[in-house]
């Protein structure tokens, strides 16, 4: 008898309310706050950069739920319910009594997780009267995107992409332009910031911090756009508990439920949106379910950072929250060869690790590599090397079970496919690729750096 | 209310055997000859190349249908049953009264239909003792979808891929590499042939009739090695029929069936695995549903083509079949941009169109790609250039049926996703694609150089 593998809801079991855990939490989050004052940003202030919803979302801790719209539910139709898939195959070669599951959200359009979030706020700012969407890429995986949600919702689409990805990495900004995305290699001339970064030739290759900026910039400038974030703010993790909640009802139908949720974190989206939903349940029905995020020990913003108020960005546009941070200074090593390379976390998910409510660990980048190739020889799915940090953890764990016996039910997020990140695993095969130890000594250096804010528990 | 667009038949619905439309035919198809002799190849002369199981599939007339293996229904599961799509955004974007319907094969591990014919291959090949497999392949395609198959039955895969396409587009060859197999630029110094050809510099780039020569030669000349093809041949179609049989089973869930069936044409195998089983109604039930073959103005065999006896390959080592030929020594133009470039037609499909049992047209690679587009910013998914030209011919149907008023039902074969194509993208973007005219002269040319084969209606 052939095992059934995938668990695709009906349409009719795709939730149509993401969970706001702001409401659950016994505590309000410290707000993003001025650096100037210490005190917490008015509301006002956010108005030229998002929609109105997004920011009443961002802060809302009146409602459990959130409905989400029906046009955002019909774009999310686009490849919603994403499948719940046993891992049978990877089970069988690890010789495992664990059952392994995964969440696959490398189906939807631009490959991975980012569109849960992309759509909502393309959607928001269309009603809300905006016409142009700004913000920065680096590789591509957000851009593509918010590229895909503006052009179902009829919005124009700019994206400053980092020059050095555009140049190097042109697949990613091809598939912006598909769908009718306008990629702007930066620094650019078309913000103030871009052309008087553009005289020193240093800046020419760009970095997200100036790729942030000049969105940011545009978005100040023109009363007809917003920007954008792909991660770390309370929406948008909000927008990708759909993750969790379909993970969720999928495995109550298959009779199951996890003993430990697994996701890479980099801003967190990814790893909030599969596991509040869980999360939750520990907090409201008392379940024990340990969540791991997993971080590369290229940038341990979790294992090895501060939790502190810092900038959201190199450039210090985006103001401090309490998160723990690498230092908004802090740059991972360019032998790390994917992304999570955020010097900061959710201050979401960051409230989370501080009240212990999720673990957290580091992985080497060799080690994550060899179990991504296990993993696609096994489950037949190239993922993306973010996503592989998850399957590590998840691989490793099951090897536990393995020598104690027990037969915990594992859950991880697959966040995506590596099908525009070869050059990553060409560089695993061609034995190029480095392990890196925990950069100590940078932290310190950049920790230095720490903004000075007096609002609650202030930094020293 | 939100409308169901993808139906997913459960695994217990997927078929379990594939459907032999050899029995069905009126007639027998005429073999391989030997060129030498005009006769029949008799089938100990394809032993050294092919599994004994393929060979009896490729000539049996006696059975309806056959059974799929245990084992390969297993490895199906990892992506099997493939989605049924309804394209209302499509519909939606086209305002048509017709409805049109796709079956998504880029879902596989190697992103098209190819895994659904490379996984029993593999699987025939290994219960028959035989420990590597040997191929060619041209951008890495088919190489990858052997990889991935030889892989999950544990055997070595040998892929002669083409030079030209190892060095510049490198991504497929590492998708080879993660699932395990070995990828050797061809010409290569690992065959006679190959050694041969090195001698002079002008072979150095390769190409698919090279590439081809050197994976025979590696099967003649090792007996624990045979060659496999990924097109073509009628158990390749045999294999592929599960795409047809799926889409049939979708539709009567959903109350549906086609008026027209659409795949692209090459070699035929995606279009003979969509079309057969329908095409079979058609034969049997008196069922009146059309059929249209799509391939390139650039390499068009089916609508500019002569019916005749002609050898598999360039290198004329593939024996002669009668079927639908440019000539064995036809190149299609350079500013092609996708694949279907192969000079002959699969021996069965070419026996369709010459019983006029199906349509074929060929389309310009501008609106080609243009349509693409539309399709990737309404549906989602980014196609592959070869399954566009069978979306460029749904939208044209769907059109029609705008003009008419008709409610047709449309099904078609998105038979691969564009994720390892964006190349391609990037010159239609660049205004570099350029459209092409049917190569009256350079077909007349080609077709001079026909073997003259004596047996049954012969070439002039």
């Amino acid at each position: 008898m052939l095992k059934n593998r995938s668990f695709v809801l009906p349409l009719s079991k795709m939730p149509n309310k993401w969970i706001n855990i702001l409401y659950t939490l016994p505590e309000a989050l410290t707000p993003l706050v001025d650096p100037a004052t210490s005190q917490p940003l008015p509301v006002e202030a956010l108005l030229p950069l998002f929609a109105k919803s997004l920011i009443e979302q961002e802060i809302n801790t009146k409602d459990e739920f959130i409905d989400i719209p029906e046009e955002v539910q019909k774009v999310y139709s686009l490849y919603r319910p994403t499948p719940l898939i046993r891992a049978t195959f990877l089970e069988e070669a690890l010789q495992t009594p664990a059952k392994i599951y995964y969440k696959y959200e490398g189906v939807s359009p631009s490959g991975s997780h980012k569109a849960n979030t992309s759509i909502p706020q393309a959607y928001y700012n269309k009603k809300e009267g905006i016409t142009k969407l700004a913000t920065e890429t680096g590789a591509g995986q957000w851009g593509s995107a918010l590229s895909f949600a503006c052009n179902q919702f009829g919005l124009e689409c700019l994206i400053f992409m980092v020059r050095a990805s555009f140049e190097q990495k042109p697949y990613r900004k091809i598939m912006m332009q598909t769908y009718g995305g306008k990629v702007i290699p930066s620094p650019s001339d078309k913000t103030k910031i871009g052309k008087t970064l553009l005289e020193d030739k240093l800046n020419y290759n760009g970095s997200l911090g100036i790729a942030i900026s000049e969105a940011v910039e545009m978005a100040m400038e023109n009363n007809d756009t917003h920007y954008t974030l792909g991660s770390v703010l309370n929406h948008v993790l909000l927008h990708q508990t759909i993750i969790g909640e379909e993970s969720k009802i999928a495995l109550e139908e298959v009779g199951d439920y996890p003993d430990i949720v697994i996701a890479c974190c980099g801003g967190g989206s990814n790893f909030g949106g599969i596991v509040i939903p869980f999360l939750k349940d520990n907090i409201v029905k008392g379940k024990k379910t340990q969540f791991i995020a997993v971080e590369p020990t290229a940038c341990p913003t979790l294992t090895k950072g501060k939790y502190a108020w810092d900038f959201g960005d190199t450039g210090k546009l985006i103001p401090p929250a309490l998160m723990y941070t690498l230092g908004h200074s802090f740059m991972p090593s360019p032998v790390h060869a994917g992304g999570l390379r955020y010097h900061g976390e959710s201050p979401l998910v960051s409230y989370f690790y501080n009240k212990k409510m999720i673990d957290a660990v580091a992985l080497q980048q060799i080690e994550v590599f060899e179990k991504a190739v296990l993993f696609a020889k096994t489950e037949s799915i190239i993922p993306a090397p973010e996503s592989s940090h998850a399957i590590a953890t998840a691989i490793n764990e099951a090897l536990k079970c393995k020598e104690t016996g027990e037969k915990k039910t594992i859950l991880f997020n697959l966040s995506g496919h590596g099908h525009f990140d070869m050059a990553a695993y060409e560089s695993y095969f061609g034995g190029t690729l480095e392990n890196y130890d925990h950069p100590e000594e940078k932290i310190e250096e950049a920790l230095k750096h720490l903004p000075q804010i007096n609002f609650g528990c202030g930094n020293d």
